[in-house]
């Protein structure tokens, strides 16, 4: 794994992270033990043994010896700034849920002032578990880029395009002219990256779709799409239109390796096909989809067919939590359900879900998902000594199977440590602890 | 809440816990906010609202007044030894995982000093975890009860039969015969009872389970029992007998109040019918079920038919955790899926199969599984101040879809405090730690 020309020892470096293993998620073999992973301008220059470290002079060393090193994760799809309304409304169909608690919540409460502070809380909980890239699809994503700027953390927002006007946007024409200009307001931006969110076939027009796709191949962004996240939706469009939404997307032309379909709950091998055909991605949701008995995403299926699947949480509002390593348990556990086999969606595939593949789904491959030469140093350590934790026959496994948040010790965004040993750096929590507070007092008095 | 006789001012007691809420699991309503337990001798005496304490003389207070107070967990169903092999084969087929890793790995390593080394290392990771009583089944069950013993942790044994020898005993008498005399050292023992353990259909006699019966019937014992785990051992018993295994086991008079059926996941309605007649109870483990992808416990479905349904972790080895509260959240998860129905075990029944209905199973709801004056203080405080529990709309809600282990500061067992404020009082950890790694190294090392 070591550059080829061999370093000039001490050679001054940034960073030098010693950790008990290191796990690349380059390939399932590449679970090293002992190894230091050696960082310098946010980016990973070397990946060695920590007994050959003396070969570069670093500013700071720090050693983990029981703990694995990992790609930080890839949250694939959530809407940071619904962490306010977490817990607010459980137990209800998806219909229910939005027509008579979020919808009128968000028509009462989301202005700038609640995103940038739901977006805080979102990222202190994404921070503290794990989550290095969030990609987010939420009203008023110029607020959202300046506080995930802030914070030092990776973020994709999908901008927000609908029919129906909100508080951000008039029409399906002002969402995308605010979605552009956000666009290049951050071309170039090292963390931050901006792509096109309609919200779903059932509330974005085909006119309103054409054009998301022209800019799209215009400004060669992403398009991310919430697509077949119930069986009703399918039905409606199947009585409305004749034919079914992914069929739709692709009369229309929007599937390509630049979509993003998220949750895909119900699907038929034609879909598959045109997802496969298409190089589209999918985005799982497991725990979103369970609550919201939603149904499941064959991922098995969808891999065996070669289609990358990514891994979301959703909103805090219907998961409740924003917590990668539990998801990533989640999907293994319900593969194995849904394809009635035990090997589907082992840990290491897991694993892979929530880092490589997130990468890929949203065009940031060359840049993150593994542990790598070149590649940002977005990384997370993960303590494996813990009781729960114990006999350790295999890091990978363990960390699907038996790990928690709470493990995680450390983050880092491009080589800056946002989270040490469980101590976050630039946020104070207390302040979070204390708005979100506040919103709750003023959200759970409201009667909508 | 409170008793009716009001008691004298500065009655003298032990302890007195205030809580930010008190969450009884006595009826839905009963949250109580700001309020106190009072402990004497073991007992709860009183519940009451914070102010009004210093009616009370205490020889301890304790607040928590950001934490939500509940009865301790109850896993009813697990093999607590078997933390020894956690992870050690993962992703494979039940049989697969049997015939292949676990039953060879017992057969080398399952001895008194293993049980006792593993059922400490479980023990450690359930008071972490907020387990109060532990209902196991295992050989050598006389250690565990040991172990269970000096670490003042409620446990309820379920003495293995089988038809096959094993370690422990040589004939399914043997067993039996060791059961009895078990079950005869441990009458009246305050925290330690025991009940049969008949492995599961497929592994026992009808002339065992007769005996079984009859021992049940004269020690007035429970009987705990895997059974149709698997769509296979449910195909084989039809193949071998023509009827399914809960069918035999009603020929033979074994369903009765007294009897716990764990698994379940493949049930006809004759069978529902059969289960409710009898008073019989279901313990559902679903993540075991996911990972060995045995299928689900239609839950909602036998308790709408007046079946009571507990809720166990099963063995580390398939689990890979015994994580209770995460398990609940699974549990309410998966029911919502497998009704096609996100309203189905919403979050309050979800905890009550975490509570007062592994209680009920047991035949030990008169003494825990609630927060009641007269039953024993079995009690977990969980602190709901994190950021992952942010905002706070509902404290029920939010410790099923929420909360983690890491969030369980305090445990209690008949009013001896195991775990304060996540500092484990009669256990070194490091000393779990050093007999873990010792067993890890000889176990990886094995090839069998």
């Amino acid at each position: 794994m070591s550059t080829n020309i061999p370093p000039q020892p001490s050679t001054e470096v940034d960073l030098i992270i010693c950790s008990g293993w290191v796990i690349t998620m380059e390939s399932p073999d590449a679970v090293l033990e002992d190894h230091a992973v050696v960082i310098h301008q946010g980016r990973i220059i070397d990946i060695l043994p920590c007994a050959h470290i003396n070969q570069y002079k670093a500013k700071e060393t720090i050693h983990r010896p029981e703990h694995a090193l990992l790609p930080g994760f890839v949250n694939a799809h959530g809407h940071s700034a619904m962490t306010l309304f977490r817990g607010l409304a459980d137990d209800l169909a998806l219909m229910d849920w939005l027509n008579h608690h979020i919808w009128p919540a968000e028509k009462s409460w989301v202005d700038p002032e609640f995103v940038e502070h739901g977006a805080e809380l979102a990222i202190v909980e994404m921070i503290r578990s794990g989550t290095t890239t969030f990609c987010d699809q939420y009203f008023f994503p110029e607020t959202t880029a300046l506080v995930a700027e802030r914070n030092h953390i990776r973020c994709r927002l999908n901008t927000p395009v609908l029919d129906f006007p909100s508080a951000w946007a008039e029409s399906a024409d002002d969402y995308l002219d605010k979605g552009i200009s956000l666009f290049k307001q951050h071309e170039n931006h090292p963390l931050i990256s901006v792509s096109l969110g309609p919200h779903a076939p059932y509330t974005v027009s085909d006119k309103a779709l054409e054009r998301v796709m022209e800019t799209a191949k215009k400004y060669q962004c992403g398009i991310h799409m919430h697509v077949n996240e119930t069986a009703h939706e399918v039905e409606e469009a199947l009585k409305q239109s004749g034919i079914r939404p992914i069929e739709r997307l692709n009369n229309l032309g929007l599937l390509s390796p630049q979509f993003q379909a998220v949750h895909m709950t119900q699907i038929t091998d034609i879909e598959i096909s045109l997802l496969a055909n298409s190089g589209a991605h999918v985005v799982h949701c497991p725990e979103s989809n369970l609550k919201l008995a939603s149904g499941l995403c064959p991922v098995h299926q969808l891999q065996e067919e070669g289609i990358n699947v990514a891994l979301g949480t959703d909103g805090a509002a219907s998961n409740n939590d924003l917590d990668m390593i539990s998801e990533l348990r989640t999907a293994s556990l319900v593969a194995k359900l849904v394809d009635h086999n035990p090997t589907a969606l082992p840990a290491y595939e897991a694993l892979k879900l929530a880092t490589i593949n997130g990468a890929k789904a949203l065009g940031l491959a060359d840049d993150i998902g593994s542990i790598c030469t070149g590649k940002s140093a977005d990384l997370i350590s993960i303590d494996l000594s813990a009781p729960e934790l114990q006999p350790l026959y295999n890091p990978v496994s363990q960390i699907v199977f038996s790990a928690g948040r709470e493990n995680i010790t450390d983050t880092w965004v491009a080589g800056k440590q946002l989270m040490n040993q469980r101590q976050l750096n630039f946020i104070n929590e207390n302040d979070t602890f204390t708005f979100a507070k506040s919103w709750q007092a003023k959200i759970a008095a409201f009667k909508y």
